[in-house]
């Protein structure tokens, strides 16, 4: 469990921890794999997320994923594209987490995933969580922690003899 | 300032913070581009480390970069890449850390950037130190902190009391 006032201190900024869906570049799954290179490409970002017409988050599709899709031995080529969609290479099982997400949940998935995306009830796509937020907000922990409260060790006499614990 | 039992506690597991070089995939700089294109799509990572032909890190290169000089408006061809080596698109301004890194400096850096390539006092690639592992290390300081340590507000009216502050 995370203690108390280290949590308190990482949540003092979580209303940035939270990119909003309209400033995450997406693409739909029923987009043509090309159209969904040049956007990769264009946004510069490795991996972005999948939606469908409702805005429902379905997946993500990674840049390396789709040029693999193009290279054919030590070639490479745009047509081999044609015919395929997002929905061809996305991919599906993807950890997501709810509006009122757990910080606990989220530290821990942050260690595998560049970014969380978060959706509703309804599997709407909400936003993202990103580790760069997360960070941000560990070094504001790690810089106040000890400047706001006194760290006595729980092994140490002098609790015994103050009789804190 | 980072706290210095905060400090201890994120810095317990370092050795293994540093993912090192012989496990990073990497390109020289001199490499022609069309095989520099091909060792990203394989690793499947969106950016690594290039060095030179003495190991020493002169940059980074990443995949969004090679398939952008590809891509001609709506047209993609590999020949494009002809003539041209890793040189032509890494990005040579950096942030590196020493061998004897400050975990101050580390946090700091990592929020903008993946990883942090990580070099000696001759430039040479030692490895890299990543978001995941610093991740980790949040986690167990978030879970250790509390459960090690009894916290006082130095606000709290008992550490006047009981005169330890």
């Amino acid at each position: 469990m995370i203690g108390p006032t280290v949590k308190e201190l990482l949540l003092e900024n979580q209303e940035t921890f939270l990119i909003p869906a309209k400033n995450v570049a997406n693409v739909m799954y029923q987009n043509p794999l090309d159209h969904c290179l040049l956007v990769l490409t264009k946004v510069g970002y490795s991996k972005i997320p999948v939606l469908d017409k409702g805005d429902r988050f379905v997946g993500l599709v990674s840049l390396s994923e789709v040029v693999e899709k193009m290279i054919d031995l030590k070639e490479i080529d745009m047509e081999k594209l044609n015919g395929l969609t997002v929905a061809d290479v996305m991919q599906t099982h993807v950890s997501v987490v709810s509006e009122n997400w757990d910080l606990e949940e989220v530290l821990h998935l942050l260690v595998d995933l560049p970014f969380l995306p978060v959706v509703d009830d309804q599997q709407i796509f909400k936003g993202i969580i990103t580790r760069k937020e997360i960070l941000k907000a560990v070094n504001h922990m790690s810089h106040e922690l000890e400047r706001r409260n006194l760290l006595l060790s729980k092994t140490d006499p002098i609790l015994e003899k103050q009789k804190i614990v």
